[in-house]
């Protein structure tokens, strides 16, 4: 057993091969961008000229929830700490490294050459938060090795997809609801499903909190939720877009927080609060402004998307993971489904209605920079007219609101489809024998990867669970 | 009992309630202002121009403030970190919220509607400190729906002092000594005046702390030191008033954490350490130089304050908040009076010292910026002179220094008044019998509210129940 | 034994007698910066032209790193938690105050007054990491004065050297990599080589971290990961160099991080992870790229060099650190000479490359800006001719690249020379009786200097050690 999931040769083996090749495509295809090459004496210096001051503050926004906020949250079980913020670093750091070059040859390549800057962390940091997110549907019952491969192969069918979206099917997404959340879910989704343990649905001894690990977790959830709105507005257009994206991020949090309590207390057999809705299901209204974010829907409808949505997430981690995992073979550990995929769904919805709905009468001329897919042919008289109000308009596809519409819910099933198929795929990879997973017995455990200090003992946490352990579960198994 | 204290229905009724009360306000009175509408085309991206880039990352810092540092900070109890932290969570999401619209009414209120920007939220956030400062008083003795009254009904008695404050009285106050920390410190004692308990006095089995409880808490206390520069300068006037409030607010802290250790060690009997001090007096020389931030006092006047803060503050917590508590029935549980009523009065004198000391010769022109009510009226001769200066200064009211010297004293007194007033009616509110408020017995006790992990247990920490104890208690109770 | 480590007198007469140094000090030599006194009118908000909204972020970065990032990465002791902590928060407020005055009088002297601004707390925030770095070679040994007193005479000898390299052999080192982290290193060396305790060389039972500790320790990691590279960029030159800085730094980071997981596991016995590794050897990649973060070194290299300094770092703790405690007399207590000395090391090499190698294909004009040295004399034609492309230069000394290499060389050895002698003559201060230096016996236990919360045993771990406890520690007394 222990032999099996050793990481003395298959670990290094890996990394090294991995390092081998970054090395030999950045020397090849990285290169700087005309704001960090010194050759191009562009040391202008205002933020909105140069993308260093334009968003490296938001990049090291992100950097924290990436690092500091995931990397708490998954910390949540009682002996499996160690791994869950540990193997978060180990992925975040490989995926933006990977992401760097793979979105590199998709979006910031210029005559072969993948031109670097803050802009291309900012989005590598994007494509590494739908890793970390499907690595939680797994969490707990995968070695460091498959969660480098499952970041090794969703780096890229995420960025073609991405690629594609945009290129293609030219969607409004600010907020990533489709193409990072509903991604991300039904990638880990399809590979939880390949990776099915049917031991563990009748749960695990050691799938248990401690007092000290839901604290830590907490503080995994207060880094993600102060700095979401961050996360939600960095990409958008900058100025009132921007503005609106942080308004309404924050406004759908709040709402969706105080839900959370309510929905937590009223649920519960002694009315008491459980600790796994106040770390996930509070954060569920950042997902759902997602798609609209940075449109003019008024902040009271923000008010109204967190608190659907964190309804929806609420009954998901009550009745849907559970049905999902007896009748569906999907274990999905954190209930990814309930925090980015029924919330994706949601936000996608709102995202279409605000997208027929929106008039010149509300957004003025600038309605055709952020509906850019709106805006008329550079043919087109009225382009000339919009151009004379503002002059950085650019030409776009003339598409109405409701053409528009048609082709955001396109984005969201060809999304879904990719990110279903990819994840069964990169679920059939990570099963392989040499891939060192854990047994049933030793999920959820530092112990098999870690050298542990003298005052942990899992040891006496044996499966098969007594009833005890259960009902310690049920309120526990439901998390990120 | 533990019926008595179910969440099951109160709890979810009461956010229902406030949640329908606020989507129709938001639905019916806030907007966006001009930076945040699409209508404006206002993507002017010049962070002094755009309030956005102006002000979203000192509300970022203020965010981390709130909810990790305070969190953290009132995590120090040992079987109390669950609601210590949470608590706070939710009643700064609720907060915040709810201070959009009642603030919104008195400051952000054009023609009927709020406009709503990041500058909004900041100050919602200030309002939002004053209610937690308040939560230090009755922290381990309240339950989440008293937190929420008292939430409800402070953010409007502090939005209508703070409203009638500046526009009637008018003061500087760049750190908020007097409105912020002076409010929230006097309402929070009137609250737990009212919610005195007797047995309490005796002390609390459960009102311990932990080694894990104390380095959580001290965590919490280096994000509120770290962030504090913005806290205070982040509405000031831009340019050299914001640079000074950073530079005194650093100075005081600094000054004030070194104070804490000497004084912590030489009054401990044994010459040790605790771990009270350092999480709490450190701190005192952020508020002591609050009123005074932005003013030309030199960097050494921010040291000296510091200091001295930091040892009333200290000798409060070691001889005024058990004197308070024996004889005047007040239970300053966390001793805010120390940390933000003590402080506020040092800070506030300075202030006042550094307006009646404030000449042309040190501040140049634009001292009528700073101490806007001294600038000459609008028909006076000298205010067109200083117009030529200072092109964007607007028409005060020709105060002297002495004459702003006696406003501020009596905006001392009058937000003193209204704080103590307004938090004794607030506490005979939360003192109604339906607010699930726990028994004696179960104070500083996470298990009454929350299901808590198999690791937890409070159980054998008993309140000392001898004989004359009993006697006392049943004496209370007759007399109740 | 308590007696004489007591801090009942030593620590406040100390403290008091600094605090009348300090205040004396800023009352006769502080004042404002011009941007932040208020007589120049000097509100200009363009963030170039301003230091504060030029400086304030990357100083707000630095400072989670010292108070958080350090402070939680030094606590990894299972019973000197509080210490690590608490006495970091100390000795980084003490320090900042102190190089305020100190490196004001070398770097911020005009007419015999020190000039204050934000830029100089950034300046001091990086001597107190100089300090905070030497902390770590004799952490768990040393009392809070011992730490005051180091912070005492570290300060002016680092400034010293600062001032004399900076002016008299003039360097390339942006990212501080000899003056910063080589100083610190050898500094640190030099006084635990005078502390030598040859019984702690058999290890000691307290020399042990917990589960959560070790947790926090990572926390502190993260923190430090997530902002170095505003720590790396702080004092570059702005728009492309700050950018590259940005850029080298992320990706020599993330390179670190993979290669020190594959090297945790592949010289592990059973193939499993070593936190102490994950804790430290990742962040490697920092301070590698340090001396040539700000050139066009191109992202591979920067890549390369994470991977170089992983595996000097690594290698070091596993070989070196035993190494020179048994045989030299340095019991560098968390490995400080390998994550700083040796990396630092490399990075001045690879700076030295950079420098010899830079070219004007490759730089453009820009090269006399970021090798300002380079820039040829007022006097010389070519100075004309540069002038008009790019107008801000200001005239160098014409050097060649070799020759500023030979400078660069000259600066390493007499830095380390400086830091070493500094070092030692420290240690023997530090040394005297009164220094409350705990005994042997006392070392890495909260319980000499503070007041300890019920829960905390340290009792039972005694020495002489048993064999377990010796392989515990091996594992983990290298750190930082």
């Amino acid at each position: 057993m222990n032999k099996s999931t050793s990481l003395k040769v298959r670990l290094p083996v890996f990394v090294l091969v991995l390092e081998v090749v970054i090395i030999a495509l950045y020397a090849v295809f990285v290169t700087y961008d005309e704001n960090a090459d010194a050759k191009f004496q562009n040391n202008e210096t205002n933020p909105m000229e140069n993308s260093v001051y334009r968003d490296y503050p938001y990049f090291a926004d992100v950097q924290v929830m990436i690092f500091i906020g995931f990397g708490c949250l998954l910390a949540f079980f009682r002996f499996y700490g160690f791994s869950g913020m540990v193997f978060n670093f180990l992925t975040a750091t490989f995926s933006i490294q990977w992401a760097i070059v793979i979105q590199g040859f998709f979006q910031f390549n210029y005559g072969g050459k993948i031109h670097l800057g803050v802009i291309n962390l900012l989005y590598a940091e994007f494509a590494c938060a739908v890793v970390l997110i499907s690595y939680g549907a797994v969490l707990g019952k995968t070695s460091p090795v498959q969660l480098l491969v499952m970041a090794l192969l969703e780096i890229p069918i995420f960025s073609v997809t991405e690629w594609a979206v945009l290129k293609y099917i030219r969607i409004n997404d600010a907020g990533g609801s489709i193409l990072i959340h509903l991604f991300a879910c039904y990638f880990g989704l399809g590979v939880t499903f390949v990776l099915y343990r049917p031991s563990l649905n009748k749960g695990h001894a050691k799938e248990i909190t401690s007092y000290s690990s839901d604290i830590l977790s907490v503080m995994g959830t207060l880094f993600l939720w102060v700095f979401w709105p961050s996360f939600n507005s960095a990409l958008t257009i900058k100025g009132d877009d921007q503005h609106r994206a942080i308004l309404h991020t924050f406004i759908g949090l709040s709402s969706s927080t105080i839900t959370a309590f309510a929905l937590s207390a009223v649920f519960n057999k002694r009315g008491k609060l459980t600790m796994a809705d106040i770390q996930n299901v509070t954060l569920a209204g950042g997902v759902t402004v997602g798609a609209s974010v940075d449109m003019m829907i008024s902040p009271v409808a923000a008010y109204a998307l967190g608190v659907m949505g964190c309804t929806a997430c609420f009954f998901g981690y009550k009745y849907l993971t559970p049905f999902m995992a007896q009748r569906l073979r999907i274990q999905d550990q954190c209930g990814i489904h309930n925090l980015h995929g029924l919330t994706g769904l949601i936000s996608s919805i709102a995202g279409i209605c605000a997208i027929i709905l929106a008039t010149e009468e509300t957004y003025g001329p600038s309605m055709y920079q952020i509906f850019s897919h709106r805006a008329p042919p550079v043919d087109d008289p009225k382009f000339l007219e919009l151009q004379k109000l503002i002059p950085e308009l650019k030409p776009g596809l003339g598409r109405t609101g409701q053409e528009q519409a048609l082709y955001q819910v396109a984005a969201i099933f060809s999304t879904i489809a990719a990110a279903s198929i990819g994840g069964l795929l990169t679920g059939f990879v990570m099963k392989l024998s040499f891939m060192a997973s854990p047994s049933d017995e030793d999920c959820f455990d530092d112990e098999l990867f870690f050298d542990m200090p003298a005052d942990f003992s899992s040891a006496e946490f044996k499966m098969p669970m007594n009833h005890e352990d259960k009902e310690q579960m049920s309120s526990e198994n439901t998390k990120v």
